[in-house]
C-alpha cells in the first residue's frame, strides 16, 4: 500500500540525518542552550528579516499551541479560532486543559475572517463571559487553503486595533511558502503577526517545530512554560541542528516545493477526470470529491484520510504529499485514477 | 572542556542511531501505532516476564511524568514524593500545573520511607485537606542511590493496603540496572509497582521514554491524555525504534553498565584521594565532597554540577556519567584528581 | 424604577429569614455536617420520592456547574451543552477553566435534541478529539422554554446507552415545575439524570443551590471537590435552613407558582397588543419582540435585558418574575404596554 | 455541648441581620455592582485611610485564596507560605488547582519570616523550577500569633526587593486588630501589603470577605477571575449590607474585641491552674497543652479541635472564640478547668 494519508509518515529529509549523524558524540549544553539553536535562530531570523524578535524549539505541534496560548494568555481570556482549526478540532482539548475557551468560529475555506472575529467580539461585552484575547489561524489552513497577504493585513490590523494577539500556526508553512498561490513572503510576517511557528515535522524534519515571539513583553519567562508543559527536550541541539539545516540555506521553501509539484501532478490527474474539490487546493493537501465506486478502487493501493460524504455517491477524500513523496507513487495514482 | 554534567550531553547509541537511517525512507503509521512499537512494547514485556500489562512511548521525562500523574489521580488527590523527587523540584511545577499537589516529604539518600508515607498519611484526615493517592518514586533517585528490593517490597505492600497507585520514574534505570549495588531485576518491577518509566534519554536513546502500565484500569484512555498534553509524537515509529533496538536484546543494560564502570572508576580515584560522597555512590551519578582548591582546579577543564556547599572550605559537587562517556576522558579527570 | 431584569433582585422569602434569625444564636457544625442540612437533603428526597441518593448545598450556579462537572469528568472528557447554555455563554470560561471543552450544539428554544448529541458524537472518534462523555441541559432553559417529559425520556436513553453522565441544571427548577405547560413532576426527575440541581437564589431563597447526586459512584469524594473550589460554606447550616423551608412542604412550588402567575399577566398583555415572542413563553421568562419606539418607553420606568435587535425597527428583550414581583408592578407594566 | 470549635458556629451579629431584612424587599442590582458593596467599599478604604485601591466582595476564605492568587500568578509562579498556611494544608490543594504550587517553609509561631523566604528563594534559580513571585502569610496565624508592625515591615521591603506580590490573609482581623498585643493598625496595611483579605465569616458576618487590592495593575479584570471561579454572588448586595455594617462604625473592631476579651478570661485560668501554650496566645485562637485526663473531662461538656499529642500524657487543643461566645459559656469553661 502505499500512504497519502498525511506528511509524516516517513523519517527526516536527508541533509538533516545527516547533521544529526555527524554531530552525534559531540557533547553539547543541554535543553536549548546550545551553539546550533543559537545559528538556527539566527538563521530563521534572517529570512525573517527581523532581528528583533525570540526563537525557540519545541517537539510538536500540539506542544507548541498549548505552551504558546497557555504562555499569552491570562485565566479568564480566550482564544478565537476557526471552526475547522487544529486547536478547536484535532488535540484533543488540550487548549481547555490548559484553562482556555476555544472560541470557534464557523468559516468558509478554513478561513477567519474579521467579520467573523467581530461578531465573536459582539458577543462577549462583560466579565460574565470569557475575554477573547487571541487570534489563532492556520496558515495554510487545516483544508489546504491559503490565507493571501490582504486577508492577513486585514487580520493583523483588527488584531492590533483590538489588542488581540495574533498567533499563527504554520504546521505546513514550508508548503504555503513555496505555493504557486501564495502571496506572502516569509520577511512579511513579522509585520502581521505576534507569534509565528513554522512547523517542521511536515516540512523535512525528523520532528520539531520553531516558534518565532516578535512581541517582546510575550517572551518573557518563555522557557518556563516551556518547560512546566514537559515541553523542553533535554538534547534541545537535535532541534537546533534541524532547523540550522532547514534555514540556513533555501532546504525549508524546497521541501514545500517538492511536496506542492507532486500535489499539483495529483491535482491536474483529478481535474481533467472532471472530478471536483471541496476546497480549493493550493498546497499540499487535495480534498477531493470522488464518486465512490471510484474511491473503493483506489482504496485498494492506496492509503487516504475519509473527511466527509458529500452525497449518497460521493465522497471527499484528503490526499497529502510531502518532502518524501516518491514521483513513482504519484505516477502510480495518477494511472489509477486515469484508469478508475 | 570536557563534560560531566549530565547523562545527554550525546546523541544516541549508534546501534540506535543506525536503525533510525536504515528505516528513514520507509512509510508508517503515525502515532505510535506503527509496528515498531509493538514489537518494542513486546520486547519490553518480555524482559519484564509479565504480559498482561500496556506500554506506551513518550518524548521526555517530565513530560512523562506529567501525563501520567495527571491521567491517574482524580483534582483532589495527591501525589506523595521525596523532597528530593524530581516532580517536587526540577520539573517547574509541572504537576501543579495540572491541578495536583505534590506533597513532598523530608528523606534521606533521596528515598521515601513507608515512615515517611504514614506520616504524610497522618496528617490527611478529610476533605479538608487534600487526598494522597500515589506514591511517586524514582529509582535511581535524583541523589544517584538505590532502592533495594527489601525498600520496595515494603514500599509496594504499603501502597496495596492503602490504595495507593505506586508510580516508578526510572529515567536512569539502565544505570540501576547493571549496578552491582542493585538486587532487583526488571522482573521483579511488575510485582512492585503500577507504573514503571523507563528512560531512553539517559539510556542510548536519542530521546524517549517508556512507560508500562501494569494496573489495566489506569491503562483506559491513557492515549487520550498522551494527545491532550501534547506528548503523542506523529512519527511515533522512531520511539518504537530505539526501545526495539534497546530492549531486543541487551543493549539497555549494556548502556548503563558503560555507566556505572566510568563512574566507578572515578569514584575510586575519589576514594583514593581520601574524598567523601555526600550521597552513597551506587550508580552513574556521583556527588563527590571536595576541597574548594582542589575544585577550581578541575573546572578549568572539566564541567560539573554545583551542588551545594558544604562548609566554609568544601563543596559537594555532582559528577555524572553516561553510556556515551569516553574511557580517555575519565582517565584525564582521574589524573587531574590525582594531581590535584 | 421597576425592574423585571432578573430573578435575584430581592432578598429572600420571609419564611426562609425567619428561620435564619431564629437560629441565628444557637450552635451548629460547620461545612454542612449539621442537622438543617440532613433534614433539608430528606426533605429534597422525599419530594423526589427517592431515598437511596446524595444531596449536597452550595452556594451559587457556576460554582454548583463547576465543582459539578470538574468532579464527574476525566481530563480529556468532554460535556455536550446547547449553544445557548450557561455553561457555554455566561459562564466566563469556568468549566474550561477546570479543563474541559464545552462542546457547544446549535438548537432550538434552548433545548438539545438527541440528534444533536448525536452529531456531535459522530464528529468525534479517537484519542485525538476530547471524549464526549456528559449532556447538560437546563430546564427551565436560559430561554425560557420547558423540555416535555417525552424529550426528557429520550435524551436519558440515549444517554444511558452511550454511557453519558446526564446533568440538569435546574436554577429555576421552580418556575418549571409550577408551571401549566410542564408535563415533568419533580418525582420522574429520579429516572431521568444522574444529577440533578435545585436552584434556591432565583427560587425564594437567598442564596444557594441543591445538588442531587442519584448515581452512587459520582458522589465518592464529592465534598473534597466541593472544598477544593472554594465552594463548602463555613456556615453550611444557613443553606440547610432554606432548603428545609423551601422543601419540607410546597414553598418551592409556591415560588415558582407566583412567579409564573406573574409573567402568564405580563405574556397576555403582549400577545393582546399583537406582539409575539422569541421564544415559546412558558415559565418565568419572557422575551417579546417589541416596536423600538414602544420599548423606548417602557425603558423610561422598567428595567429589562436588551436580549437581540430582531429587525431594523424591533427588538427581543428579556423579562424576568420572581416570587417577590409585586402584582402591583406587574399592572404598571401591563399599562404601559397597553397604553404604548 | 458547648462548643469552642471554632468562630463560625453561630449565624452573624444581630446589627447584620437587622441590615439584611430591612432591606429584603428593595430590589438591588445583581453581581456586587449595587450601591451597598460601593457604600462598603467607601467605609473600608476610610480605615484603611486609602483611597486609592479596589475592595471586591467574596463568599469564602478557600474561594478568596485560590481567586486572588490564581489572579495573579503566571502559570509558572509559586506561592510561598508557611508551612501551617491555610492555603498548604487546609484548602484541599485549592491553589494547586488552579495551576500553582504553594511553596511550603517550616516555620516557628505560624510565621514567614525573611529568611525562610530567602531560602526558598536561593532553591529557584532558573526556568527548571517554579518561579516564586507572591508570598502569603495570615494575620493574626493559623496558631492565633501576631506579626509585630517590625516583621510586617521587614517582609515588606523584601518583597518589594524582590518584586514579590504581598498578599495578606486576614480572615480573622477583627481579632488581631482588638489585640492588646497588636501593634500594627489598619490604616498601616496599605503600605505594607499589595494585596489584603479583611474576613467577615469569622468577625460577626453572617458570610462574607472582603479583598482590597492596592496594587492598581492587580486589579485589572479582577471580576472575571471572580466570576470564572464562581465566587461572585447574584445578589452581591448581601455581601455589601454586611461590611457597610461591619467597617462603617467599629462594629468590625468590637467583634475582635469581643472575641478577645473571652479568650482572655479562658487564657488567664489555664495559666493559674499552671498549664502551658503550644503557641503564645495573642487573639481568639489559644492552644493550650492540658493533660489528657483533664482533657477527657472537659470533653463531657465542651467541644474543641484536638490539635496535637506532645507527649505520652499531655495534648495540645485549640479553643477559639468569638464575637458570639457567650459570656457564661466562658465561666462554665473556666469553671471546669479551675475544677479539673
Amino acid at each position: 500500500m502505499i500512504s497519502f494519508k498525511n506528511d509524516y509518515s516517513e523519517g527526516a529529509h536527508n541533509i538533516i540525518l545527516e547533521r544529526i549523524l555527524k554531530e552525534n558524540n559531540i557533547q553539547n549544553i543541554g535543553y536549548g542552550e546550545d551553539e546550533h539553536c543559537q545559528r538556527a535562530a539566527e538563521c530563521i531570523k534572517k529570512q525573517l528579516n527581523c532581528f528583533d524578535c525570540d526563537v525557540h524549539f519545541l517537539v510538536g505541534g500540539t506542544q507548541t499551541n498549548l505552551v504558546t496560548i497557555s504562555h499569552c494568555l491570562k485565566p479568564y481570556q480566550a482564544v478565537i479560532a476557526a471552526d475547522t482549526g487544529h486547536i478547536n478540532v484535532h488535540e484533543t482539548g488540550a487548549i481547555e486543559a490548559t484553562g482556555h475557551k476555544v472560541f470557534a468560529m464557523p468559516c468558509e475555506e478554513g478561513k477567519l475572517t474579521v467579520e467573523s472575529i467581530q461578531k465573536a467580539l459582539d458577543t462577549h461585552t462583560d466579565e460574565h463571559m470569557v475575554q477573547p484575547k487571541m487570534v489563532y489561524i492556520s496558515n495554510p489552513t487545516e483544508v489546504g487553503t491559503l490565507y493571501t497577504k490582504k486577508e492577513l493585513e486585514e487580520l493583523s490590523a483588527f488584531c492590533k486595533q483590538h489588542h488581540f494577539i495574533f498567533y499563527l500556526d504554520g504546521a505546513r508553512m514550508a508548503s504555503a511558502l513555496a505555493s504557486e498561490y501564495n502571496d506572502v513572503s516569509i520577511s512579511d510576517y513579522s509585520n502581521l503577526v505576534d507569534l509565528l511557528y513554522l512547523g517542521g515535522t511536515k516540512c523535512g524534519a525528523l520532528f520539531g517545530e520553531a516558534l518565532v515571539i516578535f512581541k517582546k513583553q510575550l517572551n518573557e519567562d518563555f522557557r518556563f512554560s516551556i518547560k512546566q508543559k514537559g515541553a523542553m527536550l533535554a538534547k534541545g541541539w537535535i532541534l537546533g541542528i534541524q532547523f540550522e539545516a532547514l534555514f540556513e540555506g533555501d532546504l525549508y521553501q524546497k521541501t514545500g516545493e517538492h511536496a506542492n509539484i507532486m500535489a499539483e501532478k495529483i491535482k491536474n490527474a483529478i481535474i481533467e477526470k472532471g472530478y471536483g474539490f471541496q476546497f480549493t487546493p493550493c498546497s499540499n493537501q487535495l480534498f477531493p470529491i470522488l464518486p465512490d465506486d471510484i474511491l473503493q478502487k483506489l482504496e485498494k493501493e492506496f492509503i487516504f484520510t475519509f473527511w466527509e460524504k458529500v452525497d449518497d455517491s460521493h465522497t471527499a477524500i484528503r490526499i497529502v504529499t510531502s518532502w518524501a513523496t516518491k514521483e513513482e507513487n504519484v505516477q502510480k495514482l495518477i494511472q489509477s485514477i486515469q484508469q478508475a
